[in-house]
């Protein structure tokens, strides 16, 4: 049930207009009002920003992709996602630094730095908890989340927002430079209904406060029988379309038969249209694997962008700054594979 | 529970009127008040439209109705309802440009500029991506919507809105041209309540601002044994007068034994009262057996209009473009099938 | 959970006493209000009536009774409660312009303007298509309905309320004739709590507003093995008057054993202290048989009024319109039922 | 959820703080604030009634109390809890006048004007229908209520509350004499959590108006085997003092190994700390049974009074008059139980 | 759904923003702000702090940790967690005074004379029936609880926060020493989502006013295998840091494969970032090994304080002053076993 908030309103406004007459005056008003026509902007901007916001999107969106409208997002949401497991394995394939969240702000802090991180994605809370010695980091703040624990065999996966969009405004009221907001929904799910409200909202919340929007698109559930079907994950990224995000964070689907993976992905993309799709990294690769995955997405994929997270943060931070740097050099400036292995390889 | 909002509205009144002494006074030139009657207005203004918002609501219904009162609406809701399957077949049958949602604003466009479209309907979301290019053409902004993955065999369906008026009203502001609202009921389902009422506000809060309210009614769950029963339909028909819908979308009934199927749908069409029935389009048909579909439905089946989709957007720009106005020649001009059919072949 | 207008409300008062020390002000302001007691007044007023509404609540209780405080109500709300069942069969027993829900407002405004009607009970809905055009009758506003094709062997009955008290205003505001509302409880219900909540807001907000309060009280539900106990119907009687609503209507409870059945009504009646029960018409049955029914209701059983639909609606204009008058004379007259049945004749 | 009203609040205050830079000067006025300590008042006032309220709060403590801390509840909250089955058996044990709630009212005024009787509890709408004609009688406004037909087999027991405190405030501004609310919480049922957050509410916005709080806690559910397991009982006596409760009804518990009954009712009132007990006075027993029992309790139980109500209400109207003295004589006068037999017996 | 208070805010914004543009003005002021940096700062301060509380919330976590950063936490919650069943065992091995709550507050009292208490937590309501007797004492008022009545086997767990933060203020603004709040999540449990949501707006508007949160974090449901898991207690404190929590309250884990306990829980503390771990001390032992444990938990743990509770509570009260004193030393003072052991023996 969402009517509450806007019925005070619609009720005021009522009041106003039969006690003070002045509704039809401001209706005239805004009748005069003419959209920008996104041709003459730089990106596109969604007809739900306002119109005096047109410029502070802009900028979100110049921080976010430096400059380019296409994404390196480090994902950093994943110490509810997936628990302790891929920040501690007693040292095995992660590095002890991994355990401690400060590495994953120090990286950032160093990308940013060198210019080469779109943002950093996490969870309010951890941001509050390091933010005031990073506050020029670009960050996108992750509303909701949950743990791995309950599986779908047990119950449908249900992620709900843990806060609203006036916390994400009292960092920024603090000078923390967040840039917009994320969520994540699970499509097929029992739930589904409740997570696209509430990315819904999230969303038109961004846009009326000049921030960029990005949902994490994920089938599953008791219903869905295969996450990585092509058509499924183009469908997915049309609802992320329907409902007005920025940019879309798919899983790479499998291919579609006669088609080559990041070929399928193109139909994902197209099926966005003006919605950004980005791709997760998903677990740990060998570098050269994965940046010719990544090169692959940008190039044949259609993406505008992809979201990393073990793949950099896995590592240590000299390691970490660098793979980051190589897919900055890949997603915003068009590197080629050996450009970008070379970036990693810090030569 | 819906009292909220209410009650603080209402203690406010109380406190206003025991401190100010005005409450009594406000309610005398309430009692003063006397509505427009009907007969004198172009179209059956509800009577919880404001009497000084009356010129607003008919200006609306002109933009949607072509000035008819009957509606020809283009339905591009699919993407979240169908997920892609409406949009890609691989080339088989369904043009591979349908893919991209921009097709539909260009056909939505195109048919404005000939006055052959009614209202483009569409999610919020999807509609803020585009609207910018295209501010003009009239929108019906659909509020809630589900994917089609959670079979009624796993649960009764449950549709949630996503948006509520205020987020329509932001698009307003920034000088788009919304003319109301559309909402999806799934009668008959074991969240029948929830969906009525999110209904039966939206209608409401739509009157209250002088838009127009269109609602999808399905009957569909575990209780619904014919989705197509005429008696059924013409039950839902009447739920949807009772809720105050200026229009509403119902599928095609079968055929009251003895009554042809377009006589049988009259029926559902007088149940509804003073609400406009509009029959959906369905899956893709030979242009022929859809005109003398809509005809029947619109001559013999006492509807005000018809939702089409996937008989439009299926097909290439030019021949979509063509579609819309032989829709449009049967819906508001009264065109014969063979008139309809000759404009639908550029003739 | 209700708790929260409520809540804002009182922190602004505290704020208001801690900065501004005016709250010990006006509590002795206060604590000098004496309420009107009932024996001053025509009716009982409820308590919760604000003593500066008092001849506003006796307004709506004239209007609504024909100045007798006995309620003849038109129920005009089965188009969601049995779908289109109660409105067409084909001609075979119910008239096709039943089909119609104009019917409705034609009958009601004829018997309006024959002093015969105490208010046509409907959904806010259906009251805005054709309020416009009937604005002085007296409508009691139902703000909730749910369809009947969940059965209780499916799950335990809800019906939401799909309307607050401010869209009720929203009429008043337009000048239609709304003396109160209506609110449908199943009791025994595992949604009983949530009705209960529902129905006692409202029944508080309507008497805020100087309105009447009309609630339906059926125990329904799989732990409800006769919904027509008397000792149980008896009890929901006793609920209504512990929610405190001027009216209920019940349906006609079978004897208790050594009573008749009227009799056993009158033991609900007493039960229900100062709250009105009105009983359902039920099914359409022959007119003297009918018209014995709710003489035996009225006289013997301790009615306040009765609740009759089908039998009125389910007859041409003409017939329905003697119906309705032939039932006030009983209601609220105390004609016999040969006299009764001489103005349902014509004589 | 309860999280919103609040937010509002912050929000306010530092938009206020940011803008208006008085946040910080309003924390050092609120710094120089100390409570009044208890030690300097007639009774325990709870630290979240105003330290500007505290006359108000004893003022209604002395009212529900005769200006003893010990309350002689009369319970007349059952005609929903047990529905008719309290008032009418034919007139086999319960006098035919019981039928009638105007009984209770006609009872409680005798024993007002007596000055026998602590408050009245009964939910706010039977209330609201009858204290035009008896507003001094000191008030206790039951907010919730359940039915007993959906039985713990059937589902666990769950009772929500039906109004909240601006309702309760409204009676009080139409001159009513409420002293305080009362709220029932079913520990151990699955909906316990709301049921424990609504009544924690409540209690904190009673104080916050200066009225007194009384929450009735009993164990029932499916996880609970024994309702009147003496530890069990002393637990929910805990649970009350947690949320803050003034006074806490509870059933009279069986008794502790080695212990008599009110011995063990005395470890539940001392785990209640500040606190009263008050045990529920169950089905109708005979006069000098009841006297005793009740006497035990006060005297070796540690209880702060009683809570009564078929023993009084299922009388006619002098012998409850009666038996109502009886029980103040005992519980807020320290009678013998052969003192207050003579007070029932009318010597 | 928590994005209702925010919207209304928004929307209030926009409109400033259109009508008297001042919005873009403002924004140029935030885009000035600049946070204060931690290592400026005494502790660690979350950038959710407004600029302006940053002394409020270093004096509330001076008051909480004795000025050290390390708090020695009372646990007074266990009423409602425990019921009855850690007060009173008949006098087996818990004294008969530990019944009473006043037992808890006068140790309080003793120890804060002392300078050796961090902080008493307690539910809201009890720290209200004390709390004018002693407002000085740091308080952290726990929010949420729940019995342990039904167990998982029934149903996964779920604790709903009772009061809000304006109730915690109502506290404060009666000159009560609230320092910060508390909350409990099980994580793992079906309703994990509703408990990080509240727990995660809790600690926000802690923040917001300038206090400090506390969780306590505990693995629990039909999910959870191993509730002592290392691994899952060290993803648990991680979860705690990404909502932002100043400490989180664990479990003491069992051991990782080749590390001792203390060792293991360091793994959680590091994970935990700089969110503070605090390790619960579970039931009474004897003193030296609980000293022991506490000292371990400290040293080689990396903790930053602990939650006492049965091992302080189940003592006559000299008794539980000397070991609250005893526990102050090691977590405060870094004492020794032995100069913790003196201490408790009044040496």
């Amino acid at each position: 049930m969402i009517c509450r908030g806007g019925r005070i309103l619609h009720t005021h406004a009522r009041l106003t207009a039969q006690f003070l007459e002045i509704f039809g005056r401001s209706l005239e008003i805004l009748g005069a009002l003419r959209p920008t026509k996104v041709n003459d902007l730089k990106y596109n901007v969604p007809a739900d920003v306002p119109n005096d916001l047109i410029d502070i999107y802009i900028q979100n969106m110049d921080a976010a992709t430096a400059g380019t409208g296409k994404m390196n997002l480090f994902a950093c949401d994943q110490k509810i996602e997936h628990l302790n497991d891929d920040f501690y394995d007693g040292g095995n394939k992660i590095p002890i630094t991994s355990n401690d969240p400060g590495h994953l702000f120090e990286i950032g802090q160093r990308c940013h730095d060198a210019g080469t991180i779109g943002v950093l994605a996490g969870q309010l809370g951890l941001i509050s908890q390091y933010a005031r010695d990073y506050p020029d980091l670009p960050y996108l703040v992750k509303l909701n989340s949950k743990s791995h624990m309950v599986k779908t065999s047990q119950r449908d996966p249900v992620s709900q927002a843990m806060w609203e969009m006036d916390d994400v405004m009292a960092l920024t009221h603090n000078g923390i430079n967040v840039v917009g907001i994320g969520y994540t929904i699970y499509i097929g799910s029992e739930y589904e209904h409740d997570m696209m409200t509430e990315a819904a909202q999230f969303i038109r919340q961004a846009h009326e406060l000049g921030m960029i929007a990005v949902v994490w698109m994920y089938p599953r559930g008791q219903a869905v029988t295969d996450e990585k079907d092509p058509q499924l994950i183009a469908g997915a990224a049309g609802v992320a379309a329907c409902i007005g995000a920025d940019f879309a964070k798919v899983n790479y689907p499998r291919a579609f038969e006669g088609m080559t993976q990041p070929e399928s992905l193109a139909i994902a993309a197209q099926a966005a249209g003006r919605t950004g799709i980005i791709c997760s990294g998903g677990g740990s690769l060998p570098a050269l694997e994965f940046l010719e995955r990544l090169h692959a997405q940008m190039s044949v994929g259609g993406c505008m962008g992809a979201a990393t997270g073990r793949n950099i943060h896995q590592r240590d931070t000299e390691s970490a700054v660098r793979m980051t740097a190589a897919c900055h050099a890949i997603i915003c400036e068009g590197a080629s594979v050996e450009q970008a292995m070379a970036i990693f390889e810090g030569n």
